[in-house]
């Protein structure tokens, strides 16, 4: 009986990701990883060099090319999945790559592209933290927010390109300032940057926080974890960082469940790291401001179950 | 050949509408209005009424039962569509009403029912605003704001009750007080009641603004109109509050664009009576601030094309 196999790529700002999936049970077979620094931020050369990963891991685990169904690829930015297009990637600096196209012509493979949240997203409705569930909403708490919607168990981005940006909701009119040029989005408030700019703002302004300290008073050095740690060990700057944190961000989760009423909210990314710690917190928050409270219904928000493996898999299921 | 018909009944806090919809050309046919105050507050007393009034329809227009095709109601609030249920209406004071099994009891038809903006964009995608699209974001600006969204030429309204509360996604945090028990949602930004209250505001803080001569120095019967029209005389009251109006309401659609980016955006109730006066001018601060500009796509805002008859209509075709 043959096993079949299925690639998945997450291109991120740091690494490629190339992973051979095994289609029946969702597992992660080989990976390989490449930088995208240096010479491979040029889309050319990154592109050739993802497809000579899949043809070695292919190789190397005596794969026939007709044992593998798909190729998909996951990207951050703004994409064309119907054309396999990477419109605008401000991450990788790239605009309009038509990375189907190009890949295509390596590796004779049926091929498809997702924006990375999305890919995620698609990847916990098959085998994580939504499996059992049709309808989720995924956030992603990193760099920025990125955000993935399934509904009827595939990816709904919108009908016209550059749809579910969904850390580009305004929460605050006349707010902070967004690298995408809006001011006030989920992204300034909620994103693990947002979090450690705010707890390295509250350090500097108090010394006596042990988070100057924990970051040897170098607040580049600060993560979303020490944050967290001095909150957990009562420093006063860092529990209002994190109060405020976890109420701009129960804020974000509040809308989406106001508008989409998933049944489940997965949170991906680093901050996500908090586990119950910090959905707890966000459950009981996003409780109190639901429309129609107990009239509605309010779904079980969650960490992911994948991982940094999310984008992999479900880019490896796209088509 | 039978000419098919179907009613569509449309619950307001003023009035319950009830049309007789020709299937074939979506003409409303004939209709008749039940103001829904007085003893008419009681659920049981208004339903009976409605039943009476789809029978005095059918029968002085001739029309068998078998002819009529089904029943659909449109209504303000939560509603639990799949039981026909109206879990929780705030305008109507109703909680747990029965609605399709009270008035099934009397007719005996296919039954649906949906909240009333809903219906209402379901009305503008069969033959109003969106009839050549498939995917749409209706906001109705009156009272409150409502939002219906299409997608697949069908309503979707999330998974678990209570979803596609447009008017309740925060855009400013710790913002004006919401009904909803929130604080900041577009509803207390960019609902007529919100223009009025803000026109009002303005007047009594600055005498000479025509506001004032208007309304007589009543200032509850403020409406948007006078507003609009104080706006375009050049008052200067009228046109700080028009122009902060219309950044909340663009804040709104720019939202909901990122999220869905459907192929139209609808504006219904009180406001949109201003038509390519108000869309004009939101077209174009819209398409300076959702994510990607040019990479992404920016649907025309348009205003309904069905007016006060689109809640009827869509109602007649939730199934």
């Amino acid at each position: 009986m043959v096993i079949f196999m299925r690639i998945g790529v997450d291109i991120g700002g740091m690494t490629a990701k190339i992973g051979l999936v095994e289609e029946e049970s969702y597992r992660i077979i080989d990976k390989k990883v490449i930088p995208t620094d240096g010479e491979n931020q040029n889309a050319e050369i990154l592109i050739g060099k993802i497809a000579a990963a899949i043809q070695a891991i292919l190789r190397g685990n005596g794969i026939p090319l007709n044992d593998c169904k798909a190729v998909g690829i996951a990207c951050p930015g703004t994409v064309d999945s119907r054309q396999g297009i990477v419109l605008y990637s401000n991450n990788l600096k790239w605009e309009d790559i038509a990375l189907a196209d190009i890949l295509g012509q390596e590796i004779h493979l049926p091929m498809a592209v997702a924006n990375d949240a999305d890919a995620a997203a698609l990847g916990e409705a098959i085998c994580g933290a939504a499996k059992d569930k049709n309808n989720a909403v995924l956030l992603t708490l990193g760099t920025g927010v990125g955000g993935g919607v399934i509904i009827d168990k595939k990816i709904f981005n919108g009908y016209l390109r550059g749809g579910c940006e969904l850390g580009h909701m305004v929460i605050e009119r006349r707010g902070r300032l967004c690298t995408c040029g809006r001011r006030g989005c989920l992204e300034m408030y909620a994103s693990a940057t947002a979090l450690m700019e705010q707890a390295a703002i509250a350090a500097q302004a108090d010394k006596a926080s042990v988070l100057n300290a924990l970051c040897g008073y170098d607040y580049k050095a600060l993560n979303g974890r020490m944050v967290f740690d001095a909150q957990k060990q009562g420093d006063k700057a860092a529990m209002q960082v994190v109060d405020e944190y976890e109420e701009n961000l129960s804020i974000g989760i509040a809308n989406l469940i106001n508008i989409f009423r998933p049944e489940v909210v997965i949170l991906g990314g680093g901050v996500s790291a908090q586990k119950e710690y910090l959905t707890d917190e966000l459950q009981r928050r996003v409780s109190t401001v639901c429309f129609g409270r107990e009239h509605g219904e309010i779904p079980p928000i969650v960490t992911s179950a994948l991982g940094n493996d999310a984008g992999i898999i479900g880019a490896a299921y796209l088509i």
